[in-house]
């Protein structure tokens, strides 16, 4: 029979897969030493035959927990769980094997009935604190385990706090508190039709399965769709006995990060809350006090926590999130794992790692989360910008936001989606909220602190959070908030600084993210292991520079388009297409080379001799006239070219290197300018693109005309390559046909997606497909992930292309070029570069290092 | 060094890729005792080893030729090549491996100057006949290999005339003719600005070269086109004797079929002229008189002919074409070949050689020419139809067709391509009208007999085709012809009947073809000789019924789409679009159930328990919808939702299963149909096909719904199979994936084209596949024959469907189902069936059997 539960002296920090991540954390800290309450796990493979049996307990479970159970009544010194005389009391804690914070349902005080209550006030020697804990245990029993809305116990509070004339719970006497605990058993009953659970190991089966079942709600599944978690894995469960925060003023729970999670400064960083339970410091329900007044106020503690942070840092190696409590003076550490922290902490806690010698700089290159890079490149406030400052707050998640401020997450939602920058306002955040969290440019909220739920969502999302901005006075039913008579409405603009705390009435400029010393210095080592070269698609001069600074090493994807539009360009473009023969095309293009050649100049000039891949012009040519709608209706040589022009299906017609066929005067063009444009830019290395090619016969030619051109130019000797996107099924599928025309071949992942799926981007976003991965039927968006089958379709094009062009060069351009899962395909496929936009760059060069690394 | 040159006697039938169809079966026909003048052929080889090395001649061809030719004067009683006492003439063409009539070029009379041509006269006793011969040469020499324009050539024939005053060619005396032959000369040398050559070798050298040349002139390679003949065959030179079907009414030229071309009528066929050479029969420019009465004029040849054409058939075990000439008296053949023939004879013929033993049955199906097969599926005219008959001529090419007059091929490719039906009326046809003749529904000529080119091309084609209606008075200039007064101008509508020759003004009905007793015969030998499966694509239960006669076993492809049109459901159709919610949607769909249900029941009582594949919904919804112009500016909820469904690329949008998932109710109801009707018709066999599917989750879902209405209805012991149609590469690529959930699956191989391709087929053909396919980017139709990238999709998915599930059905259904090559390529990669349009099942039977036969 399968060991279900394990007692943390038991297990080990490598046993998270069935322990869960706080469950393996709990005993490997147990078996390192540290003061941790004693408990046991229930595996997340008990979990899963939960669920897969449709919510009956596997065989021989039951059994196993009264076994660990017993040992533990035993090691706590013989007291029993929910003994009338000194009761052993547990919490029971959700933890899985990947963290997912406030996912998951926690009871405290399980135990606690009418009888073993009156124990716990005789042990305590503290009535009030018993009595508190009995109504809290009902309220959060009632609530997660038996479906209670929690509204009606904040009404009864309210009302007892109305009928004894006072404002605040603390307030509440004993007898206050006796009598809601009596009120919240009556309306647990009137609610569910049933006596509330006295028997304690009743109350425990039950936790156990609120856990497990608590592994399928609506926000669990959100958030791991948004982050990418198997289904699969299933939750184990903590039962662990109670310490207790809130037993006078030597008493005290607090959350400290053993660095700074925001910034990665070496210093604790963290708060605490005298006379409390944990709960009340997550959920920021009361503003917690910063840890450093924890060293005036409890000294000792305070000692013990500094030797924790100490040895769990040597011990993990990393940036820890500690949860602990004081009980009467008692420390105890009550749960470590790896603090999530901002990128910008991210790297240079790796970078002081390495120089502390802790870890070599592999390792530091392993560590960073690729796919939250990219929040490094979050914009900030212009410094040359001049504003008002309404209000501050923490600096909870860096970066600065501009946005319409909403009020609710649903808001927040559904504008977000239709493109609307909005920040979302909240008088604190809650797990409900993260839809809107999602969606939203950034985060502000009234109450809660650096670890509130609030902060910590937006930094591993990498989204700009201002919290705890006491001045703010939120009228949720106006939905408009105001600070000291300036009254913010929603869909009124207002900007975040995430970095300093503000809150600014009004958009702000912003102004593009700079690289700091941290994360260069880490994404240089990522490059020293990294094989796959990073490009940057890019189509101006401005744009080239950004990609080189951020690393680039050339641009896979220079886009031409643009070129043709203008006050100057398009009228000229627009004669071109109007044209009636070749004659008079010609003569139009002859006006446009001027201005492409000097684009070139400035982007081969930019890119200092790294390469530039020059796509040809790629989109159909309706796109360039006017609607029929703007035109004179008199004006019918226009209107007839546009109806003539008009396409069904325009991404599947007369594009790309069809054009160029069709109108080979315009390739001719645009390669004419290439080569000037490389001849006038000494060193520069120019490469010719040609978009959509289907058949090698397109290739063919089109290879024959720039060759031609090249040489009619006298560019022979610029070494100029001729290559060709992959971004239709077909060329992929027969790559080894198209590879003997191709110095290179580029996947162009965005269209071969659309192609490969049958999705138009234009039409499936916000309509089929954000259903599909609403419902699941998708688990996550091709258009940022490289979907199966296109990766498919790219294995069987490299194998071919290879096969008959063994140093062919591959890349990809696309956006997936940026995606840290896409780039760890990319690199095992063996293609030799990927290209993405610029601020992504740093995004891909450490994630093919780690490609690399985990290859190896 | 290789053997460039053979003669006749050394060369046999199996050398067809070496020696042309022409040489190989002048060769055979030498070595099995017939009357052929001697000669010899140079190879294919050197063909394309002069081309390939861009028009020189390759080390060795020169002796070679001059060891043939010598040994060629030796045997022919040591006459030499253009002596000038008794010359040896010989007559210089064309001959690829595959039949190409009319393509290439021809030089009669080789070895004429004016000085063989004293000897021609002299040893042939007719000095009118030698000069005539030589200003033959002059003119067709300078046409075909120096490339002098034949009109100039025309026009000093006509002035010839007018100075003579005489009208007719023949009405020229010697003296006339002389002096022609003088004019000719000078007009070659003014054009040329050099000498005719007079050298006869230098003759030789210079017709072989051009007849290497005429290979890739653009009529061949059109021709080539159209039949899917490889560019890279080159061909032979067949350098023969020239034996004189015109030195007087004892000599004559024919052409004559062993077997009725047309119908398959076993007598013999053709026409012959006397004292004529065999070009005048050939180019139609006189009329021919029947071979029938060769018997009465000739007795001695006729007998001689009819021993021949006896020895011709049972050597070659089929019809043959065989070409003759007369030469004071003395019979020869020139040629023989497989007889082009219509579908209708060719089945008639193969049904025919079976009952005479010389044939085995799968032989039979064999032969048949399955591209052809379609002909026989041309509509008749209406038995119950009253017309005039405006005129008659031959009855060239069977089926009737209607169309607008047009008059020469130029405009016959313009308007047959933009869709308008033409029928092409010509004084004659020539090899330069093949590109109108292959875009027009049928012909229609003045001039030319049964073996005239446009009837040989015609019946090639399967179109029809009446010629040399003598009552027609074609003004090319002012674009119209009379006929006793009646004036038909371009553009007016006319009818033909080629199976009785009959001219009609106007339209007439006509009526879907029927089948043959021959027709039956001939597709049940196929039937007993193939593998695949063959159903139909039909929509109602007339094609349902019509899908059946001809051969279909079941429907594999039934839409339903145009069961939510018409006047009683459309309007509740759009009412379901345009409901608030589902409830509205369930609402309206339940008044559309009981018509689909009616619609179903009529198929499958059609299909009396043969199985039909009933794709569910597969448009997007704008479809049914009016255009935004048509609806009534107040209608603001219409326009709303027109304008929220419109797609940028409906081709990649919200259809297929995406509609299903989407809106599950719409294919509720639709299923709810099907079982509905399978329950009412007994012993009937419904499968459910979801369209569009791309994931696995989709079909899986969808397998959901289906088998939970089959069930809810009743319909649990019914066997409906559910699969999905496999349109998406993503499908194809990943079908080991989607297999599980499908009990069949059907590629779509139209939609699988336009996306594999990325050819939206609305903006392609027309446009740039047309181009595509003029420019030979592409060398055929990828809408009408598999592209290989499909055909490598179709390849995978076959294989890993297989392998997760190996008993699970495949088959396509799209256009391709019906085209022979592609059929062959279904059979190969194992499918079990092929479904098609329901004319096209006799096709792919045939083709299926074919497949098979090749295989075995």
């Amino acid at each position: 029979m399968a060991a279900y539960v394990y007692a943390f002296a038991d297990g080990s920090s490598d046993m998270r897969d069935i322990l869960g991540g706080k469950g393996a954390e709990l005993a490997e800290m147990t078996s390192i030493g540290l003061p941790v309450p004693d408990g046991f796990t229930v595996t997340t493979e008990a979990c899963r035959a939960y669920l897969g049996a449709g919510g009956t307990w596997p065989e021989g479970l039951r059994e196993q927990v009264s076994e660990h159970l017993a040992a533990l009544e035993e090691r706590c010194g013989g007291r029993r769980l929910g003994d009338p005389q000194d009761p052993l009391l547990v919490s029971v804690r959700s933890g899985a094997p990947i963290s997912m914070p406030g996912m998951m349902d926690t009871i405290l005080n399980l135990g606690l009935n009418p009888r073993s209550v009156e124990g716990l006030a005789r042990s305590s020697g503290n009535e009030r604190f018993a009595a508190d804990s009995y109504r809290r245990f009902i309220q959060m029993y009632a609530n997660v385990v038996l479906g209670v809305s929690s509204d009606l116990f904040e009404e009864a509070i309210a009302g007892a706090k109305q009928a004894r004339g006072v404002k605040d719970d603390v307030e509440l006497d004993t007898a206050a508190l006796r009598d809601l605990a009596e009120r919240f058993l009556a309306i647990s009953r009137s609610e569910t039709g049933r006596e509330f659970p006295e028997d304690p190991r009743e109350q425990l089966d039950g936790a156990v399965e609120a856990v497990f079942s608590s592994w399928n709600t609506p926000r669990a599944r959100t958030y791991r769709r948004h982050e990418g978690i198997s289904d699969d894995l299933g939750t184990a469960v903590n039962v662990m006995q109670m310490v207790f925060g809130n037993l006078g003023d030597d008493s005290a729970t607090g959350v400290v990060f053993t660095r700074n999670p925001s910034t990665g400064e070496r210093a604790p960083f963290g708060e605490f809350l005298p006379n409390a339970q944990g709960e009340d410091v997550v959920a920021g329900i009361r503003t917690p006090r910063p840890i450093a007044e924890m060293q005036r106020d409890l000294p000792q503690s305070y000692r013990e926590l500094e030797e924790a942070m100490a040895t769990l840092e040597s011990h993990y190696r990393d940036l820890q999130d500690v949860e602990f409590t004081i009980e009467r003076g008692r420390f105890y550490v009550l749960q470590t794992r790896a603090g999530k922290r901002t990128a910008q902490a991210a790297v240079r806690v790796a970078r002081d790692l390495v120089s502390e010698g802790v870890i070599d700089q592999n390792e530091a290159v392993r560590r960073i989360n690729a796919g939250q890079f990219d929040q490094l490149m979050h914009p900030a406030i212009d410094p040359a910008a001049e504003y008002d400052v309404l209000a501050t707050g923490l600096n909870a998640s860096p970066g600065a936001a501009v946005g319409r401020a909403v009020f609710d997450a649903d808001t927040a939602e559904a504008r977000g989606r239709a493109g609307e920058p909005v920040i979302l306002v909240r008088w604190e955040t809650t797990p409900d909220d993260i839809h809107g969290v999602i969606q939203a440019q950034g985060v502000l909220t009234a109450h809660g602190g650096m670890t509130s739920h609030a902060a910590v969502v937006a930094r591993g999302m990498g989204k700009p959070c201002v919290c705890g901005v006491e001045a703010l006075r939120i009228d949720a039913g106006a939905r408009s908030f105001s600070v000291d008579g300036t009254v913010v409405s929603e869909g009124d603009e207002i900007s975040i600084d995430g970095s300093r705390g503000h809150v600014i009435s009004g958009a702000v400029p912003l102004v593009p993210p700079q690289m700091t010393d941290d994360f260069a210095a880490v994404t240089t080592w990522a490059d020293e292991a990294r094989r796959l070269g990073v490009r940057a698609n890019a189509d101006t001069p401005e744009d080239a520079r950004r990609a080189r600074e951020f690393g680039a090493q050339g641009i896979g994807l220079c886009r031409t388009e643009h070129m043709f539009f203008g006050d100057e360009r398009l009228p000229v473009m627009r004669e071109m297409i109007l044209a009636r023969d070749e004659e008079g095309r010609r003569a139009a293009l002859d006006r446009l080379l001027p201005f492409q050649q000097s684009d070139f100049e400035g982007i081969l000039a930019a890119m200092d001799g790294d390469p530039v891949t020059i796509r040809l012009l790629d989109p159909p040519l309706h796109e360039f006239l006017p609607d029929l709608e703007d035109v004179d209706p008199s004006d019918e040589r226009l209107r007839s070219r546009i109806k003539a022009l008009r396409e069904v299906n325009p991404m599947l017609g007369t594009r790309g290197c069809r054009l160029g066929l069709l109108h080979p005067e315009i390739y001719e063009m645009q390669v004419r300018a290439i080569v000037r444009a490389a001849l006038t830019v000494d060193g520069s290395k120019a490469e010719v693109m040609h978009p959509l090619v289907a058949f090698a016969t397109e290739l063919q030619r089109l290879r024959d005309l720039t060759e031609r051109v090249i040489e009619e130019e006298g560019g022979g000797d610029l070494g100029i390559l001729i290559g060709t996107m992959v971004e239709v099924p077909r060329a992929a599928l027969l790559a080894d046909r198209i590879a003997p025309y191709a110095d290179f071949m580029s996947f162009g992942t965005n269209d071969l997606t659309q192609t490969t799926l049958a999705f138009s981007r234009d039409d499936a976003e916000g309509k089929f497909l954000t259903q599909y991965l609403e419902d699941d039927v998708l688990s996550r968006n091709p258009f940022e992930t490289l979907d199966d089958g296109v990766r498919a379709l790219i294995e069987r094009a490299v194998e071919r292309a290879r096969g008959v062009k063994p140093d062919i060069k591959l890349g990809i351009c696309g956006e997936h070029g940026g995606d840290p899962d896409s780039v760890e395909f990319c690199n095992a496929v063996g293609l030799d570069y990927v290209s993405c936009s610029p601020f992504r760059v740093p995004t891909a060069r450490l994630a093919a290092a780690q490609a690399e690394l985990a290859q190896r």
